[in-house]
């Protein structure tokens, strides 16, 4: 079996990490601009390294994207024509309406061996360097056929990611977007909010000094990638904006309670987010 | 030596736990409304329990304050004349400006002997049964001297923490208020917000079933008790609005951003806050 894994970073260099730490008999081929696909071979998580996609994926079995959001597009384009006659495809983008349609636009009738997926496991590390074959394991891995090729094939493609551990369920595109912008995306804007606000206010310097494990965890995921943040942001807005109309009724009417010191929709704000968090355990 | 601690939760109780871990040869006295006093007696965290604090405090080489802001003036004021001569007095609260001036209400000459205190080391649990002896180790206590009086007695009060092993620092109460309200008190209101938000919406349920590692962390202190946010919110309004204003600023540029498909704006948003958040480290 040969592998290719188009983007080696923290998702496709995990993916290749589960897909060795489990022995999977397979020519693992990774790809990337720049230097990280000779670095995943350095670290022995590919067996071939590419800087062209259209080298990588030549006699691949299983073609993964695994490269940004907003890349995913040409990149399906520029591949599409070395596809093979029975090459099964599938992606890890963060969203997927527009990763689904890009895949339709491109792949022809290469469409039908195509699954959109989702694995939820990020991080705020990226690049190679930051793989480990363990990420996946008990995350959920979203799947999200569109026809019933694409049902059918979810069968290959389930055993393909068994060895990494994930859990797989399957919904819409549509169904995952608003889903996504509301348990990761939006949460990332609100979390890069709260890390631009203190770094650029007169308090920066003693914010370090002296936050404490509250700050460091509300703030964690600021220190994500600014470039495929706003990559993701951008590519859901829609469903992104819903959440943050809704995230940002919710703040005014908590800035509005201080403001006029009424403790009893303060309380009420506060009991609403408390009880579902401790329901998250 | 006889130690009377006013408040038998979570930061009141590891005070103990600490105090005893490290063999501080003292008789310490709990007292809580309800059953948090008895219950910290019942493991060990306490060698008598109270109810009432007048009781509680008769005799005492020091007395500490670990009850919520909100109730730290009148009990202040309830105990007050029940301190010796010789009494040391301190608090935990996690607000400084109103319960220095509550103190100077309450405590006539005693407040010569009186140093503020703020361990800076929380928990989204609470209760006695959440205390642990290492709350505090490595972790910030910000004492808040109002006087040189005050100032003498600090010595003897950080020799009091040594066992929690806690690095001690001093600032004024202004300052304590405007840094916590930045670090601490409004990172509260955005992970409640937060929570909030996805607590009361459509997607409630799938978010605790889908939610990663991302979530989970920008939403735990969501989990904190809503009675004793809002008492700290609201006692230091005038703080937590200030940064509530800056963080709402950010937040819109974001949102604008998005709606506007501007990804300069974005990308420096996101910018700002990954450079401060990666210093934090």
């Amino acid at each position: 079996m040969r592998i290719a894994i188009l983007g080696i970073g923290l998702i496709g260099g995990s993916l290749a990490a589960a897909l060795r730490a489990r022995g999977v008999a397979a020519t693992i081929a990774g790809c990337a601009p720049g230097g990280d696909a000779s670095r995943a071979r350095e670290i022995g998580l590919v067996d071939e390294a590419f800087t062209d996609p259209v080298a990588a994926v030549r006699g691949a079995d299983w073609v993964v994207f695994a490269a940004p959001v907003p890349v995913m597009g040409s990149l399906m384009a520029q591949i599409a024509p070395a596809l093979g006659p029975d090459t099964r495809i599938t992606d890890c983008g963060s969203t997927k309406r527009s990763v689904v349609e890009s895949a339709r636009a491109a792949f022809g009738s290469a469409f039908s061996r195509y699954v959109a997926g989702h694995p939820i496991a990020g991080s705020e590390r990226s690049g190679p360097d930051a793989a480990n074959p363990d990420l996946f394991r008990g995350r959920r891995w979203v799947l999200c056929p569109v026809n019933d090729d694409q049902r059918a094939h979810c069968a290959a493609l389930r055993q393909f990611l068994e060895p990494t551990g994930a859990v797989i369920s399957e919904m819409s595109p549509d169904a995952h977007d608003r889903l996504f912008a509301e348990v990761s995306h939006w949460p990332h804007a609100v979390a890069f909010a709260l890390g631009a606000a203190i770094g650029r206010g007169a308090l920066a310097d003693s914010a370090i000094e002296f936050s404490g494990g509250g700050l460091r965890d509300t703030s964690r995921i600021a220190a994500s990638s600014p470039e495929l943040w706003a990559g993701i942001l951008l590519d859901n807005a829609d469903a992104v904006l819903e959440s943050a109309a809704r995230y940002r009724a919710e703040l005014d009417r908590i800035i509005g309670a201080i403001e006029a010191r009424d403790r009893t929709t303060l309380v009420d704000s506060l009991e609403a987010a408390s009880r579902w968090r401790r329901r998250l355990g």
